[in-house]
């Protein structure tokens, strides 16, 4: 029996979902999740009416309401796709997010122990990372385990969290291709470790199951032009992935992923996949190469600044391998003019302006 | 009950034990280690007689016969210390090498089965690794597992893995401030996971329960100068897994951290223990930016002229933090010396000679 979560951080959490259907999946999820504010995101069609099970605090926006709310502004924001969701990143005015897919359920761990999942995620960004130097035991913060001996006593207090990248048990997040191929592989194994992806190492994120603090990478987490009209789709996460892994390098901020695991309960069609990502496979082979060669200069000390840096370099470098990446980043300054405007209080004061 | 172990790579692997006592702990490993060769490196007295198991097929070398082998080059032997091991990476003829302490018994997986470390470190060793781009799922290559979506196409033959990093269960690998501020800590989390510890990224390498590819990555596998003479103990696998992590990032070589585990039965004495590290603690804060920051010459194509550039880098940078490391750097040229000599078909042919 699911035991009722601590409302952990409950006044400063949000939880985000995209979604085009009614949303019977909370009622899995209602001890863990009730006692937060949902943001939901309602993608395509804004006329039908999407029912939530009683009993939850939400707002919900549709296509209309967004497209009010940003003017044009809200063309940086994508349809027919669920990188939707990063709008309701910026409308939430907490210090945490939380992020699900709506096929998603709650797992359970080796035990048979119903996870709580948003519990796992609040401990992983509530305590430190380790970029710097690897440590075997993985989590040094974890109760049971700690720096093992050679770990340099100076890089023991860690960096903060701002990223905790949870897993899925049973449809694993594999590409089209892959999907194609092994179609009746399952993730059955639950690894019980939480770590930190070192500086200097990319990895794909994955938005299914994905926490952050607003506060400290909020800006970052724009999840790019897909869906209807754009020549890609299902890379909305990935590109917010590499994005946010660049500037928390860059900023001195912690990633991690591993637990918690969610139940993921149906593979998407593979075929519709391919066709949204065959360009995102070919594209990435020259992406990954541009991300890990990026560095933003010392001036950027806000992830503003850092992500509209890199909204240049993307242009300079990447609008070479397809007028898309010229449209993308000029989508990501829109983007954070569109946070800014909505986040008046946590914009940064251009130079020389007064305080 | 445990099952006798297939002689995976049986005519390909030596067992390397350091020890100054009888080997009954090897009664407990027979079903895994009896079709393999070990080779012994006695450490300590050398007239005491070291009793061996009956059934084992050995070599033991205590320190008269080092000195007898190396003659004047036995100088980079350590003594009174299990860095002493390395000398029989020197004297392997196989490809290879897997080493344990003496303290270290089977572990059991969480149903309770016996774990045959060996076999999962053949498994690491013999399937790539994926240095340049972290895998969520973790090791891609295991059953059951594959790369997730994102994940480039073109790393995903991933590289040569050089290095098997295998775990504890029990005693933590602690150094003597951890385990005297955590006395009764005792590991008890599997984690059921192999990694490959991204390039650029270094980590403390543990020689408990490490297994290597001798032929890629042997001449790096020195484990210094400690013991018996020297200012400092318990740094010789650290020692040795810095240098082989950044010659293995030059060189394209993988290594990776997890399974297996062992079970390590006792804690060492945390008051001896401080005694030999003291000075390490403090130096391992200039050691490590010292590795994060070395580089190697694209000329350096073979392990060896790596290691030997690698020496002349520590004599420059860290002869400034203490003589000794002047004393280490020599000693890392004469291990190479050593080496070649005792591997004449391995080291590399100068250049301008003729094949």
């Amino acid at each position: 029996m699911a035991t009722p979560a601590t409302p952990l951080l409950k006044d400063e959490l949000d939880i985000v979902i995209p979604t085009i259907r009614n949303l019977d999946f909370l009622e899995m999820w209602r001890p863990y999740f009730q006692p937060y504010h949902l943001i939901i995101v309602q993608d395509g069609d804004p006329t039908k009416v999407i029912k939530v099970p009683e009993g939850f605090d939400y707002e919900l926006y549709n296509r209309n309401d967004i497209n009010r709310i940003l003017g044009p502004k809200a063309s940086c924001i994508s349809f027919k796709d669920s990188a939707c969701r990063c709008f309701g990143y910026m409308v939430s005015k907490k210090k945490y997010i939380y992020t699900i897919d709506d096929d998603c359920f709650v797992a359970k761990d080796p035990c048979g122990k119903d996870i709580n999942a948003l519990e796992q995620h609040v401990k992983n960004l509530l305590s430190p990372s380790t970029p710097f130097f690897f440590n075997t035991l993985y989590d040094p913060y974890r109760e049971g385990a700690d720096f093992v001996r050679g770990y340099p006593f100076s890089l023991r207090e860690g960096v903060p969290t701002a990223v905790s990248h949870g897993l899925w048990l049973n449809i694993p997040d594999y590409d089209a291709p892959t999907q194609l191929v092994k179609p009746t592989e399952r993730n059955t194994r639950y690894v019980d470790a939480v770590l930190t992806i070192p500086k200097g190492t990319l990895f794909p994120m994955c938005g299914m199951n994905l926490a952050f603090n607003r506060d400290l990478i909020g800006p970052a987490m724009y999840f790019g032009l897909m869906g209807d009209g754009q020549p890609i789709g299902r890379y909305d996460d990935m590109w917010a992935g590499w994005c946010t892994k660049v500037i928390c390098d860059h900023l001195g901020l912690g990633v991690k992923t591993g637990l918690p695991y969610i139940y993921h309960s149906k593979a998407s069609n593979p075929f519709v996949n391919l066709k949204k990502e065959y360009k995102g496979i070919f594209w990435q082979e020259e992406i990954i190469p541009f991300f890990q060669a990026a560095t933003l200069s010392k001036g950027c000390t806000s992830v503003q600044q850092c992500y509209i840096e890199l909204s240049k370099q993307v242009k300079d470098k990447l609008g070479k391998v397809d007028p898309y990446f010229d449209k993308l980043a000029d989508a990501m300054v829109t983007w954070i003019e569109a946070w800014d405007e909505l986040n008046p209080s946590t914009a940064p004061v251009p130079k020389g302006a007064p305080k």
